[in-house]
């Protein structure tokens, strides 16, 4: 590392969405704030993957055994709500309507990829379900073909088991207008009609 | 710092250009990373305010007593650039057709905010010209009020000494239509005008 701005540069670059010149803009803004700033982010970044792993009963991200919902005993432990990725827990939360668990995944069946069913780790969720602890498992994986796939086989593999399994619904996101809508979308919206 | 998580965030909230969702969207892709790349970002970032300080002769950001480009043996140094930050050295340079020194001021004037002639830093830019080596100063401050006062009074501190003031060109950009051109603009490329 001869030259540090140049380093700083080029792994800014490797940021999704930062190109070169974003990324020089970001170095120079970094070097004309006070050193804390910089000092600060440096730690943090330096420290993150040793602090941060995966919670031993959910998957996401943690800093003690297990993440703060599952730590949380207010929050309803018989509902698991299934995600692909750690994001889509920060998402859900924002919504602000749920109060039970997650599960993540981390990977959707893609047989292409090499990933079947014995290669998702399910392992974890499939103890609480045994354990007979958990009454409802939402389905929430992307509505695409992976997380449709994996929806379809953790409904077949979790029912047996007594459990209540629901999938996110499908349909016009809030706002849509009808004329701009794809074909598929709306023919699951017809099809996911609720009675008023 | 409790949550590192939560902490990387708030501090790449505040890089520019960068909200909450963009923070939280590159956290997940760091963490999503082999924790390498985060050690190595980490890394640079805490070293870097350290490692990187002003050069002695053009108050360019240097890793070593002098810049690379001052230190460079095969470039003009009767020749100085004189530019208001250091991103503008590296525009300068990407430009191509530059061969000479550069020198930075970090500040213009600007009576606003309490910065007048004797807070401008010249020391090391008027020695280098009382020495004699320097023949031309192109004052490529920016065209706008703060530059141009401060271009306009280094050439009237430097000429006495009988060194050669340019000023960078004002006029339209490469491929700039005149429709769009704004009237100082415009007025600024037909009083600028060449012979062809």
């Amino acid at each position: 590392m001869e030259d540090p701005i140049g380093e700083l540069v080029r792994l800014l670059s490797r940021l999704p969405g930062i190109g070169e010149r974003t990324a020089i803009r970001l170095t120079h803004h970094v070097l004309g704030q006070e050193a804390d700033y910089a000092t600060a982010l440096g730690k943090v970044l330096s420290e993150l993957h040793q602090r941060v792993h995966p919670c031993a009963q959910c998957g996401n991200y943690a800093t003690e055994a297990l993440c703060r919902i599952c730590a949380d005993a207010t929050r309803d432990g018989s509902r698991v709500c299934v995600v692909a990725r750690p994001p889509d827990v920060g998402a859900i939360e924002r919504s602000g309507g749920y109060r039970g668990h997650y599960f993540v995944l981390h990977k959707l069946l893609s047989p292409l990829d090499g990933v079947g069913p014995d290669e998702l780790n399910i392992a974890a969720l499939m103890a609480r379900v045994e354990a007979g602890t958990i009454k409802e498992v939402i389905l929430a994986t992307p509505l695409n073909v992976e997380g449709e796939a994996t929806a379809l086989y953790l409904a077949r593999v979790l029912k047996p088991h007594g459990v209540r399994c629901s999938r996110i619904a499908s349909g016009l996101p809030h706002g849509g207008e009808l004329e701009y809508t794809d074909q598929v979308t709306l023919g699951r919206a017809l099809e996911g009609r609720r009675d008023l």
